[in-house]
């Protein structure tokens, strides 16, 4: 049996100061588990906050290769966890074992690929403009630049992804991989699965010799503000609502040093079919995008939530099928009840609407959510109704077909930022509709042909990020190993004695970098 | 003679809607100059908005090298401006001719500068990651990433850089080099000076076939807000107070789509004079360390504000060294006389606190700033008193002298963020005050051994930035190419036809970049 005590992760050690305790739910069932969780006390969070702040001088300091074995030892903990750990996340979150141990995966593979950032140390920025002394009528300085970790990160977890985008998630490897400290705030959904994870990284950083503040989890509801306000806090990571991640780039704003947030929040993710893919696929194209809408019960970000087409016969007979494949789905458990109230509420809300139609889905009942189809009118995107651009969490979608190409171009430009947009098309359709990538590029993040979103994979080329209100910041990504950038900034040393400087910086290059020297790439010594 | 119409710059027209003019200033005489400046109405910044955002969507998509010819013709342009611009910017500013021939050279340089990177191709950010059809329990798509320009970005100039900090200066160039169309708000300083260089920016535009609203400027006062909560704006470049950066990151962070605010601020620059250097060449310093202080009458960014020293009988006589030197300035004009205002209020306000002596500095004028010398408790900086926090802009400097050692690194910790840190010394104290260092890191973007911090070079390495309140984002430099990442995003594109893609990631590498592909750097062409 697991071990779980429910206590706040503080400097490398348990504290519990709290007196109010919170529970977990069997999320099909309903059921108490049988933990209980720690509210983090005010100096509770003070002091994870100042653990992280301690661990960052010493952290920082350690070499890119040093945190790269921090990073291979989380994931090999993880790795290490038994079924015990399998069935407890699953019985919090009501998501399958298959998905777990793939998502478990997926979050190693993260944390490993990041530990390959660090040892190829490209993200270091090294940039060496040597002295000119001869310089007229000035010399030059030597002035050498890399990039350092911003400072402890504090980071808030998804419901959705237990493992993926929360505790050991993306966010928490890149704060790590920059040589941040983090703060987590355990997501409340899913707390035994956050305290077995948070040990499983408190193993690691024992055994690969870390400081012991550099990482802490801290459990509790309305600890959150606490945390983004704490001075020591330089940055932050956060999945979820738009409404929380607003209110958190809010309190992150208003702070004497105001500090960035990276917010991934809210995306209804177009899915454009193209007349040529109507008339070659129809019947595939509505199997295959009922299944990315309704995958995880619809608990994606990249969840397509408006699928667009042309008015047409083909379009029609598209239609006709993904509502008898959108109307075959069988009901499913949500993460929690929290998140099956809110999404029949959304789908309350888009059905009363008089320009949406139900076009396909069975009646929502009081324990599963069932899939839905909409259609909506276009009017409500061109006239900026506020009812499509918003997100529904769950297994629902909306249509909406245009009248021709050129209201497909409103249609869009009307769209807020998102994290992806999706074209489906044959090859003669992206030829045609080429014209839509640059209207895309600037709306989206990811731009997908012939695929479907869900399913994000972790790499150095993804972006899964996007304009608001997609994000907080559409220069970051929460997925891949760019990711790291957001939690670095660039430090600069004039005249600096070499053997004084950062190893990155050396004449002697002794950490085998391509440097950018007196504007060329190279791996010169001197 | 030049022609200076002082009427808006809008989609490469001129406009002159507004009732309201303003005028221009001749800095040593107070005379009005003979031109009028239109207030922009309302309509004309929502029409320069507009504009930009017209152009973005054509300018983005210029190639790299295209961009390039437009940033190497600004900077001819500039190259050929004869005495009568000189002549206009030495009267707007007070400041000397060879000073202003010096900012141009330096303005060109950096447009140039960044028409290189634009050329090295290494700012698209490349990366690859090539389809695994055959993986196992799912193929890879094939996923490709480079970077594009936010959108239209908002440029505020500084008063005390009439050219390489403002209306072709590093925020410009820097924009425009990322493929962001620019409005400039010009400032009120130096409006004269702002209408030729906006015309050189625009002769460029046409000479290059720019789309027309590539460069556009508004005069007036209170025209930022409207500009900064603009929907078509997606950043802001900044150079001023503390109080102008504070209101902009303030108006950009409660728009209903937030955007990112590059704000440079405040900075007191400390400069640590280590006790080997004392007692080798104290005379020196204090001569270079005057000269540092009073260049420019003390308008720099980084001027050195703050200067420290362990208590010894060497430091004592670098002191008195330092108030014969600083005793002996002569009076000079600023930039405007409501900046000599400020500074007399900031003296007054400095020798008024009973923790603080006035050292040296001869009686202060209604004309002209005399350089002042005061010495400071530590127990201001330790204890938190806001006083020598905040940048006195002028010809004015703080000592402040520790204990000992540890009494250093306590006031150290407590300054807050600031542009740079300099460190003077022998061999043997840099060896000893190693220690500094990282504190340093944790405070500044540029550390400097043995120079003075005014004079920043523009180069690859170069950071002029820092932690709050040095800036509104530690993660940004406003000097260097590095700037041009402020202005970025990613987006990636997943299973695209090659044919179709970016020119930076198709196949055949028609840049000649160097990409990320499969984890590794490489030229490769597949």
């Amino acid at each position: 049996m697991l071990t779980i005590l429910g206590q706040n992760f503080i400097n490398g050690a348990r504290s519990a100061l709290g007196q109010s305790l919170h529970v977990s739910l069997d999320a099909t069932t309903g059921e108490v588990l049988p933990y209980a969780f720690y509210q983090a006390t005010e100096d509770e969070v003070d002091a994870a906050c100042c653990a992280a702040q301690d661990a960052f001088s010493v952290y920082r300091q350690l070499s890119p290769a040093r945190r790269a074995e921090f990073l291979d030892a989380i994931a090999d903990e993880l790795d290490g966890l038994n079924d015990d750990f399998v069935a407890i996340v699953c019985r919090e979150t009501g998501l399958p074992a298959a998905r777990i141990q793939g998502e478990r995966g997926r979050t190693g593979g993260q944390l490993r690929l990041f530990a390959q950032v660090l040892r190829r140390g490209d993200f270091l920025g090294a940039r060496i403009d040597l002295a000119l002394p001869e310089r007229q009528p000035l010399r030059r300085a030597d002035i050498r630049q890399y990039r350092i970790g911003v400072g402890p990160v504090a980071v808030f977890g998804a419901s959705n992804f237990p493992l993926a985008f929360s505790t050991a998630g993306g966010d928490t490897a890149s704060a790590l991989a920059a040589g941040c400290p983090v703060v987590f705030k355990a997501h409340s959904g899913h707390m035994a699965t956050a305290d077995v994870v948070a040990n499983a990284i408190t193993r690691a950083a024992e055994r690969t010799g870390m400081p012991k503040g550099v990482f802490n989890m801290i459990f509790g509801s309305g600890v959150g503000e606490g945390l983004v306000k704490h001075p020591a806090i330089r940055g932050v990571g956060f999945t979820g609502s738009l409404t929380g991640g607003n209110a958190l780039s809010r309190m992150a704003a208003e702070r004497p040093d105001p500090i960035p947030v990276f917010a991934e929040m809210s995306s209804i993710n177009p899915v454009i079919i193209l007349p040529g893919a109507l008339n070659a696929r129809s019947a595939t194209v509505a199997k295959e995008l009922a299944n990315s809408v309704t995958m995880g019960v619809g608990q994606f970000c990249t969840k397509p939530g408006l699928v667009m087409g042309v008015r047409s016969a083909a379009f029609s007979a598209f239609l006709d099928e993904l509502k008898v494949q959108m109307g075959a789905q069988p009901p499913q458990t949500m993460l929690n009840a929290g998140g099956l109230k809110s999404y029949i509420g959304g789908v309350e809300h888009l059905g009363a609407h008089p320009g949406v139609a139900h076009l396909a889905g069975q009646a929502q009942g009081k324990k599963h959510a069932q899939a839905q189809l909409f259609k909506a009118d276009v009017s409500l995107l061109i006239d900026g109704d506020e009812l499509l651009q918003e997100e529904v969490f769950g297994p629902a979608t909306v249509v909406v077909e245009v009248a021709d190409d050129a209201e497909l171009g409103r249609a869009l430009l009307a769209l807020r930022g998102q994290l992806t947009a999706t074209l489906i098309g044959e090859p003669s359709d992206l030829e045609q509709y080429q014209w839509l990538v640059p209207l895309l590029e600037e709306k989206v993040g990811r731009i997908l042909v012939n695929g479907y979103p869900t399913g994000v994979e972790v790499c150095d080329a993804m972006v899964h990020g996007g304009p608001y209100p997609a994000t907080s910041d559409a220069r970051g990504t929460s997925v891949g190993t760019l990711a790291i950038d957001r939690f670095l900034r660039p430090v600069c040393y004039q005249d600096y004695p070499d053997a004084l400087l950062p190893e990155a910086l050396r004449n002697a290059n002794p950490l085998g970098l391509r440097r950018l020297v007196n504007g060329e790439w190279s791996s010169a010594v001197f």
